[in-house]
């Protein structure tokens, strides 16, 4: 490495290290307003959560960031997952899929990833007044497939109205349930040094469509949404490596950045990722140079970032490009002993950058 | 019965049953948009869930209109008890509570209700552009005692901002998971003939007090919300009556009429309440009969309704009024063979009224 790259290295963990003591000294939310950045799922959510929700909800089984609940229900038994998320994107439907497919695939996936069989889900509903029936009922069809697809049962949920003007149309919240797998061993804080990272596809997609749909930009495209049911990817990936699948995340709001950022930390490792490696589309990766915004930085509602032991990444590359929704699986960097709980990238022309969370949301409502 | 007032009966079922064989005939939603009525609980509720919700997502376990889905997550080893539900309620702030300590019991009576014993809930905010920190601070602490006192854990949960306008404040939803108590086994369709009908206390508490918190109405009145967590009460009761609790259902939208009327359906029995025996406070009588709605009709957010077997009602009635919340219990009825499917009050006077679910919502938002 050279004095110079080292040099910039330094002064950027230097920088990361003031900003993280800074945040610790006061865990505090110091808005006095939500603001659209707490719903990121960047640094302003993790504030937001662990200012507010994580202190006061206190509890060995608390998971607020991560993707599901791991517990035995009566205690002593067998475990479940269990997680729970609300749905607010804009617009309802966008090429690749609507609120509803989401809604489904964004808790299989959350389940699938903690190493659970995704198996139950409820849906609840809060509608506007006004809205149309024929629209809620083909929510409703997208659901009843994406449930299907996914070998899912919808099983409970709930309805409510609010008056014209308190809502946006259409917010669904799907929680879920399903049994452990006994071989997954996967967790945040899994990654050791030496260990491989994988991504299971193009990344990017859904933030770039979800932005096209909004047809704020004059820019033609054919990008769709790669909203999609992961539970038979990663099912073929825990069967090839078992407890060799170190951590597992489905890289939604805030992409790749922020599911191995979290990995750095909770592991208390080093993450470089190798840019050229990283699969994104051409035209996804032009509008994201339009937008100003890293591809590695939004959202994708179809795509697992995989950690794996060092001696087994050829085969999970295998196991993931075999299976449904990762055939373009790739291996992207590696997790180094240091520097701790830091993510860098290698760029194609020899430098280093930091690949930071976002502190707020270069698209809301993307999810 | 006098011939008079058999008549009257007589007429009344005959109304009931064209009503039921019409709606059975297209069990489709006719509104081309949602309407307030649609989040009632009532029969607008029973319409859009029957007639998109349900037979979308049909299976085995489904049980959108009950309190809790029932499944062994891995297909055959231990049950759970599985819920969830979105609040809107309006005032967050109430007598009695806010929609935090709300959002908890709800879920908690929900699962509590089918048998099982809460363990685990998630929980998920929607929050408006601009909703004051210091305001989601005070919610968040009301579902953490909340969670405290009904001894449960908040273990998962997300959190979506939506832009100024887009919503109305912050909208709560909970889902929640417990292990079904082996020697509770509780049905809609569990009533028989014979069987008593019991209510854990005065009954309207909750509507008229978000009413009241509206300051629609120019009566000044002490009514406090009765939200409060059930899981000792029913516990209570399965402690002392087992298998002889045959149907359970805390009674909140819809309030005792839809409850009992649910059951009714689903046992095929008919069910008769004697009024005087219905424990309703003075002044919340009082203010129904201002606004001309039945206290029966409004929804309770701490309160059972226990249809038990013939020769232990008594015990029934002891359990719940040494228990928390239960202080108030009281029978106030019995199950008929029939009129099936129907639900009549017989007045003091010596009458008798159907008592039938509302088809829209004396007061929306109400939870």
């Amino acid at each position: 490495m050279s004095r110079s790259r080292k040099q910039t290295l330094e002064e950027a963990m230097e920088r990361i290290e003031k900003a993280k003591e800074s945040r610790k000294g006061s865990r505090s939310v110091r808005e006095r307003n939500v603001t659209l950045s707490h719903g990121s799922g960047g640094k302003a959510t993790h504030d937001l959560i662990e200012g507010i929700f994580a202190p006061a909800f206190a509890n060995p089984v608390l998971d607020l960031m991560g993707d599901a609940a791991v517990f035995a229900p009566n205690g002593t038994g067998e475990r479940i997952a269990f997680t729970a998320d609300s749905f607010v994107v804009t617009p309802l439907f966008f090429p690749g899929g609507d609120i509803g497919t989401l809604a489904v695939h964004g808790t299989v996936n959350d389940l699938t990833v903690s190493g659970a069989t995704p198996s139950h889900l409820s849906v609840s509903v809060i509608l506007e007044e006004g809205f149309p029936i024929e629209t809620l009922r083909r929510i409703v069809d997208s659901m009843t497939e994406a449930a299907a697809a996914a070998s899912v049962a919808i099983v409970t949920g709930d309805t409510k109205v609010v008056e014209r003007g308190k809502a946006d149309g259409l917010y669904v919240n799907t929680a879920g349930v399903g049994a452990m797998r006994p071989d997954a061993a996967v967790s945040p804080a899994g990654a050791e040094p030496g260990d491989r990272i994988l991504v299971s596809g193009p990344l990017g997609d859904h933030g770039i469509a979800i932005l096209m749909a909004r047809e704020e930009l004059a820019i033609e495209s054919d990008i769709a949404s790669d909203t999609a049911p992961l539970h038979e990817l990663a099912g073929a990936l825990f069967d090839a490596l078992r407890e060799d699948v170190h951590c597992l995340r489905d890289a939604t709001r805030g992409g790749l950045a922020a599911a191995l950022n979290e990995f750095a930390a909770a592991s208390g490792v080093g993450i470089a990722i190798e840019e050229e490696a990283v699969p994104v589309r051409r035209d996804v990766r032009g509008a994201c140079e339009i937008l100003g915004i890293d591809p590695l930085q939004i959202a994708n509602e179809g795509k697992l970032v995989a950690v794996v032991a060092e001696g087994r990444a050829r085969e999970a590359l295998e196991a993931m490009r075999a299976a449904p929704h990762g055939g373009e699986a790739a291996i992207v960097g590696e997790v180094l002993a240091e520097p701790a709980e830091m993510v860098f990238v290698r760029t194609a022309v020899g430098g280093k950058r930091v690949l930071d969370m976002l502190v707020g949301d270069a698209l809301p409502r993307i999810c």
